[in-house]
């Protein structure tokens, strides 16, 4: 049996290890951090997630979903809050039975860490950064953060599982006719944390997934289990234009105040914290990596955030790294360790995918900051909806492909484009903000969408 | 007076070294191969070069142009040459006053480097290979590829020439918010010789550029000063499609000499050693490189391909690096060492010309590849030319703009789409293919292009 090499112990990494040796393989996954079970936490990315289909489907298949169910708390939609007035709520599906589960990154990588490791064939290194690599001869050498030691390493196959800034994918690089591109928005995000209330209560509607939309900022809060919620402001760096809502612009603690309490009043309440957090938690970046080819020869593979980084306005990155996952597990289920048709399938199948996600992920971002509190959208959102419930195998909203389907994100983007036309066509010609011409929509539906699922 | 460190002393390095010590900076170059002097030629590259009035004026303003000029072929237009027929030339200018010119990189580089080295304030450091830096100490690691020795330079200002694959840039790729990408085109490239005939006498117009267009791939030839031609084939790597205009598909000495002898049958003649070049000469890659900021804070600046390698459809990847040099120089001249401001406006400046070059390039691929022999083109090119007579000032064709003047490339991309626009109208509308209303040409002129220079 051929010997794999993981390289990074993250969410993907640690999963796919828990893949690979159901099937029999003797995995040794190095991991850059220390154990995150004896020291601190996280590492510096966004403390929640949101887990949906995709995400489940994999946890299901090794075995691990009702453990994780357990801590995850369901979001059935969106708690909309305006400046002023009312708040609303926006159900994410059809009905109850279809949510969105806030979960902690830290217990859902420790959970995955403690399943790979109950396998004999998993072997997970610690403190072990990647510091360089030799395709030819699938050797990485590995520096001991700790001890200062380099071990070289030599297998038959090669993961890389190293999120956005992969080492592996660094030195893939150098190799003529490698694509590759990074991109940072100009925004960046600020963790912010609302305690729980007395006993452990919740402050807001626990089971709902909080947004600010402020046009071209936003705040969002997921739900603890401990009754708190982790805030994210997600806000640009800076303005050409010069104008006030940037981080460059927040640069004192009378700004920070000023900007947060006037902009956000009901959550300022609740953040006793706010000026601390604000200046002492780092501005986190959003990055888009995208590459190509994901493979070197029948040797080594790029998987999740290393070949394919995208922002998480989308609540995808995690669930889409699974899916690669499941993937490559499926693609070695028929191909078995042919590892040159296995790293093929699997590159043309999820590349495509990936690129689409990507794409979708920068949309959404547009639909929560600004769209989520616009009229028209809103009358398109509740058309959409009963157009849904019509046509239910046909006309699937695009969030709902994307979160609670495991229809191809490629699909997803493509009869969401189509779906959104249709939608704008028949909103734009109707008499009242009531209703539709439902003859023509079923035209619509039936001559643009029905061939392509 | 600031310390200098210049890294590659290829041709951008070189002449920027020579601008930097005129003005009485201490400049050290470091340069990762041997001296080109002592050992082999050109380092990998593509032999011959297109110097254009960008280049010349750089050149002309560290005083090397004359020198130049003595080994320069002019090249007046393009030589098309049809698989069947006679040829056809294309002026490139409105005369024998403007032309491109066949120089080898070689020889040019050595001229840069010996003007440099007779200036006391420069020193070039061969066999240096950077290998690692500290962007916030401005500290270089070069590891000496002879004796093994790692030798730690530190400086006040570290300017990159590296080149598309730029160590330095590759460094600054770890740095957060630091957008980058790398683009390889699905085509390849391959160098033959034609020989001179006998006594050095040329086979072939001697001031031309020859070009072989193919729709999907090409040949071109450049005059070099010992009567002998340099051919590039430029052909896809592969198609998905299984054609078999391909690398991929010319795996056999037979299966090439086929093609090329049915497809280039008047230069397959003057290739004595066809097959043995085809095989032994390595294909080279292609490559678009985007990324920025180009600098960081005051004391580190990226130049040349290190920053925007382009595609050398026309002509202009050194151009657009002696340009950078040229307007470094000014920027120094404008702030004097305020290195913060001298990088902000050089950075400014040139990026935003850059990205036009890179896409102009890639456009002109496809008119090279393609569009010099059909018929509408052709009489489109017919238009132009008599458009630039009449309006000498505002009508210039974009490949005058880009290869005759310095009009900023962005601007020369932005005109040339509306003059493109323009002649298309223009001769959509034409009774015939023999002339234009006239008329119409003007106001359309005086709308759309009198404002814009």
């Amino acid at each position: 049996m051929k010997k794999i090499t993981i390289v990074g112990a993250g969410l993907a990494g640690s999963l796919l290890s828990v893949y690979l040796a159901k099937k029999g393989f003797e995995v040794n996954v190095y991991e850059r951090r220390s154990d995150m079970r004896k020291s601190s936490k996280g590492g510096g990315k966004s403390i929640n997630l949101a887990l949906s289909t995709r995400g489940i489907h994999a946890l299901k298949e090794v075995g691990l979903y009702d453990e994780i169910k357990k801590i995850a708390i369901p979001m059935y939609g969106r708690m909309i809050h305006p400046v002023e007035g009312d708040l609303s709520f926006q159900r994410y599906g059809k009905d109850d039975s279809e949510y969105i589960n806030a979960v902690s990154r830290a217990d859902l990588n420790i959970s995955l860490m403690e399943l790979a490791e109950r396998n004999p064939g998993v072997k997970i290194h610690f403190n072990e950064r990647c510091s360089g690599i030799d395709f030819k001869n699938s050797e990485i050498n590995f520096h001991n953060e700790l001890t200062g030691e380099t071990t070289l390493v030599k297998s038959d196959i090669v993961i890389a599982t190293d999120g956005a800034t992969s080492a592996v994918r660094m030195e893939m690089q150098k190799i003529p006719r490698f694509n590759f591109a990074q991109h940072y928005e100009n925004y960046g995000y600020k963790e912010l944390i609302i305690p729980s209330g007395e006993d452990g209560s919740f402050l807001m509607e626990k089971n709902a997934l909080h947004i600010w939309p402020r046009g071209s900022f936003m705040l969002i809060a997921l739900p603890n289990p401990d009754g708190s919620y982790t805030c994210t402001l997600f806000l640009a760096y800076d303005h050409s234009l010069g104008e006030e809502n940037s981080f460059e612009y927040l640069n004192t603690e009378e700004r920070a105040d000023t900007f947060f309490k006037k902009q956000f009043p009901d959550a300022y309440k609740m953040i006793p914290e706010f000026k601390k957090e604000f200046f002492n938690n780092p501005t986190g970046t959003l990055m888009t990596v995208k590459c190509f080819p994901w493979i070197y020869e029948d040797r080594i593979a790029l998987l999740g955030d290393a070949c394919h980084a995208i922002v998480p306005f989308f609540g995808q990155g995690m669930n889409a790294a699974f899916e690669d996952c499941t993937c490559l597990n499926d693609c070695i289920d028929k191909y078995g360790t042919d590892w040159k048709k296995v790293f093929n399938e699997y590159q043309k199948q999820r590349k495509i995918n990936s690129d689409a996600i990507a794409d979708l992920a920068q949309e959404n971002f547009i639909e929560m900051r600004d769209l989520v509190s616009d009229k028209e959208f809103l009358f398109r959102k509740k058309i959409e909806t009963e157009l849904y419930k019509k046509y239910p195998d046909t006309f699937i909203p695009k969030y709902s492909m994307v979160t609670f389907s495991r229809i191809p994100y490629s699909v997803a983007l493509q009869r969401g484009k189509i779906q959104e036309e249709i939608l704008k066509e028949l909103c734009a010609e109707a008499d009242s903000r009531e209703s539709i011409d439902y003859g023509k929509a079923e035209k619509l539906i039936n001559n643009r969408l029905e061939k392509l699922l």
